[in-house]
C-alpha cells in the first residue's frame, strides 16, 4: 500500500535537469522505484543512479520490470492494459518496503506524454500525489538550439509522430513540436516550406542536433537518426517545426 | 560588450524549481543583470535575489529598468520597439561591469512566451549565447492539480489570452493552455463543455488553485483573480481547458 506517491521530474539526460526541488525529494523519500528497461537501455538506469548518487539519498531502491504491450490490440486498450499491468508491478514491487514517501524519477516532466499519473490513478487506496516538474525534451530542444518555441504572441501546437502522420501538417499552425515519433513522420510533409530543429539524447554528452530548412536536411536527420539508434540500441528524439 | 550571455530559466516563483545547471551557471557568471519592475513587483526582485543568496553566486548585479510600451503602436511594432530599448538598457547597465559571462534570470523558461532571446539577437557584435532551461508556469501548473497536461496521445495547444478572444476555441483542439491572459478570456467561451485547471502564483507561498466546469468555476475564478491582483499589486495566471 502507498500512501504517498511522488512523481519527480528528472529532465532529459543530464543530472543538471534536476530541479533543486526535485533533489530535496529524492532524499526525502523513503522508497524509490525504479524501471528497469532491458538491457538496451542499461545507460538510462545508469542516469537514473548518478541522479541518486548526486542526490544522496538514502532511500531503498527497488526495481520492477515493464511488461511488453500487447501489438494485436488496438492502440488505446493496449496502452490501458499495459498501465494496468505496470500498476500491479509497483505494488508488487514494494512488497515488504518500508513505511513512508515511494518516489518514481520520471523523464522529462510527469505531465506531458508520460503515463506515471494515469498509472499511479490505478491504486488502490489512492496515494496522495506529489509532482514535481521537470524539464521536457521541448525545453531540451529549444534551450540546445537556442531558440524561442513560439514567435510573438503565437500559438504553439504539440503533437505526436503517430498524429503527424496520420493528419498531416495541423491546419493552421505556425510551430509544432513532434514527440513520441519513431519513424521520422516529417519525411511525409511537403519540406518546401517549413524549417526543423531537431535533437536527440538532448541534455546529455550524446547529445545531436540538427537544424535548416526541412528540404536542406531531412535525409540527414534521417540517417543520423537510424545510425545513432543502432549504435546506442535506443534513441529518443524530438523537433520543432515552423513555417 | 557582452562576448557570452546565458539565459538561466528560473521557473515561476519558487527557488526550488531552479536546476542544478542553472545554479551552477550563477555561481560561474561573472555578471548578473537583474530587471528592476517597479515597487509594485518588489516581490519578483526579492524571489531573483533570493535564489542568487542560495546559488551563493560571487558575480557583480547590475540592474536595469524596463521601459514602457507605446499603447499608440500596433502590438507587434509596439513589442519590436520596446525591445530594441530594453537592448539599449542592458548595454548599458553593463558599461564598465567585469569582463565574463553575462547571466540573466528568466522568469519560466527563455523559449516560452519571453522575449529575452529576441532582444539578445539585436546586440552588436552578436553574444555567444547559453540557454539554461526552466520550469514552466504549465509544468507548475500541471503538477500543482497533479494532472497530465495531454491526453493518451493527444495533442495539446498552447495559445495566448490575446488569440482566445480573438478566435475562441482552437477548432479541433481538445487540450488548450492560455497564457499571458489579462482578461479571463475563458469568459467568453461556452462553459458547458469545457473543464478549467487554473492556477496563480504557481509555485509560490501564494500559490492559488481553482480546478471545476468552467460553468461552476468561471465566476469564481474571475472573483479571486481580481482580488489577489488588487492584494498583490501584479498576478501572473496561466489555465488549462480540456473538452
Amino acid at each position: 500500500m502507498i500512501e504517498d506517491l511522488w512523481l519527480v521530474g528528472i529532465g532529459t539526460g543530464s543530472p543538471g535537469h534536476v530541479t533543486l526541488d526535485g533533489m530535496q525529494a529524492l532524499r526525502d523519500a523513503a522508497v524509490i522505484l525504479l524501471p528497469w528497461k532491458g538491457a538496451a537501455k542499461d545507460d538510462l538506469l545508469a542516469l537514473r543512479r548518478s541522479i541518486l548518487a548526486a542526490a544522496g539519498t538514502r532511500a531503498e531502491i527497488r526495481c520492477f520490470d515493464y511488461p511488453e504491450r500487447d501489438p494485436a490490440l488496438p492502440y488505446q486498450t493496449r496502452v490501458a492494459d499495459w498501465h494496468d499491468e505496470i500498476a500491479r508491478r509497483w505494488s508488487a514491487a514494494l512488497d515488504g518496503a518500508p513505511e513512508g514517501p515511494v518516489a518514481l524519477l520520471v523523464w522529462g516532466d510527469p505531465a506531458l506524454y508520460d503515463s506515471t499519473l494515469r498509472i499511479a490513478e490505478r491504486l488502490r487506496p489512492r496515494p496522495a500525489l506529489r509532482v514535481i516538474p521537470g524539464i521536457t525534451a521541448i525545453q531540451a530542444l529549444t534551450a540546445a538550439h537556442a531558440i524561442p518555441l513560439n514567435r510573438v504572441d503565437g500559438p504553439v501546437k504539440i503533437t505526436t509522430g503517430r498524429r503527424l502522420r496520420e493528419h498531416g501538417w495541423p491546419a493552421g499552425e505556425e510551430s509544432v513540436v513532434v514527440m513520441l515519433d519513431g519513424a521520422c513522420s516529417f519525411t511525409a510533409l511537403d519540406p518546401h516550406e517549413l524549417h526543423i530543429w531537431w535533437g536527440a539524447y538532448l541534455g546529455s554528452p550524446s547529445q545531436i542536433l540538427r537544424a535548416g530548412k526541412l528540404a536542406d536536411v531531412a535525409g540527414d536527420i534521417v540517417t543520423t537518426r537510424a545510425e545513432a539508434r543502432a549504435r546506442h540500441g535506443w534513441i529518443m528524439d524530438t523537433y520543432l517545426l515552423r513555417r
